[in-house]
């Protein structure tokens, strides 16, 4: 299990939280990715100021707008970093933009039910489609046989909210649109999984443990652990994959939680 | 185990496949319901006749209009069947109706995504919170401890395709989209039987064998259960559920279904 060493890597949601904690970590690597993708809905926004001032320092990260929730955006997105990368094909999809909705059970609507499925599952789910023609090549262009994340890897960040088997936090909050979303997040992990092995791409479900983001900060909680750890966590857990967990769910210290 | 023995019962999507089986069976109890309560999108049209057909001919049958897809339609459907019980409640809700679209994950659109989870999963969810009053009078008004079908129950129909750990049937069909809202919707029976067991009420996700229906046969594959079967054996397990089962997975027979 050496350290994670990736040509390209694209993060969405990536101008806080998780997200930017992912780009920041990559950015620090002894060897960078040669590109990083940084995607939020809003990159003239004030809310992607801390993104902007890196991309002014390191030229191989480049930030680019998407909306998950708009199927052009993304096909736009594809496009643009297919562009950027030349003949050179995408190594690392990070499905991180997420949202959460704190209701109870009794409170949800089918506005919050849609809303939530589209950013969380559908959005994951057209990602995977718009990218799937860089990913392929990145995994035809890697040496050796097997899955691995240098190679060419879906991360979908999901929550062990989604686990039906644990309830994992249900007495402090409810918010059943995302754990309906997650839930489902984990089965399209699979049927990627399924789906993309052959085309030597590996996919799984993450938990980043309960982190100190606006997300975990939902629960009126305060979350036991800093992005810092969650991303270094996470980061290690990717180097360490092997066709062996293509379609799993792990936490970010690679603990397998039951779906 | 007895027979099932209820007073109330509502099925969606009952003017064909598994829901009319399920009209069916209670019309032909020794003891049937003194209300069953029959939805459908459209009954007075053409794909409803032989639901018509069999109301006309049984006065405890009321056929109701409903479109899981419009929230105003379930609050509606809701306040007439509550009128027609006056002051007593439902003992049984069984979310039946589902749609399924036969796509492949690189064929699946946004559109598939959410008019496949609107019905299949944020449907069940508003159905639940409708009828949620109704589902507590009969807990009430019931004797005895413990949760039962016989009382208040829940029992959203959902499918071994939405079990993330199985993945049955991937090589015949694909079906993200709805193995996705079936996963969700696992998580919603979890997150419903957490909710309203303090009210008496059980809440289990059922798969009802691959049956010979409309949803069954668009794998292009002969499904091997009938309707009848399937029905008889969903009715005999529901009959055998109590508080040890709430949140539970089950099939036709009976066996968990891994998550």
């Amino acid at each position: 299990m050496g350290e994670l060493c990736v040509h390209s890597v694209l993060v969405t949601g990536a101008n806080r939280g998780l997200g930017l904690g992912f780009v920041q970590h990559f950015l620090r690597m002894p060897k960078p990715p040669q590109w990083i993708f940084a995607t939020c809905r809003d990159p003239k926004g004030q809310r992607a100021q801390e993104l902007k001032d890196l991309a002014s320092k390191h030229p191989n990260l480049v930030i680019i707008a998407l909306e998950l929730a708009n199927p052009a955006s993304i096909k736009a997105a594809a496009a643009k970093v297919g562009e950027h990368l030349g003949g050179s094909g995408l190594n690392l999809l990070i499905n991180n933009a997420g949202l959460v909705k704190p209701k109870t059970l009794d409170s949800e609507t089918l506005e919050d039910m849609t809303e939530t499925y589209t950013t969380n599952t559908a959005g994951p789910l057209l990602m995977g489609q718009a990218f799937l023609p860089l990913l392929k090549k990145a995994a035809q262009g890697s040496p050796g046989s097997g899955l691995s994340c240098s190679k060419a890897a879906i991360i979908n960040i999901s929550s062990i909210g989604g686990s039906i088997a644990s309830s994992f936090g249900w007495d402090m909050m409810q918010v059943t649109s995302y754990r309906c979303s997650k839930a489902a997040l984990n089965m399209l992990s699979k049927c990627q999984s399924l789906a993309y092995r052959e085309h030597g791409v590996l996919c799984v479900a993450l938990h980043p443990g309960w982190v100190q983001t606006d997300l975990g900060g939902a629960t009126g909680y305060a979350p036991p652990v800093t992005v810092d750890d969650s991303v270094q966590g996470m980061l290690k857990v990717l180097s360490s994959l092997s066709e062996k967990e293509t379609g799993t769910f792990l936490d970010w210290e690679g603990n397998v939680i039951p779906w």
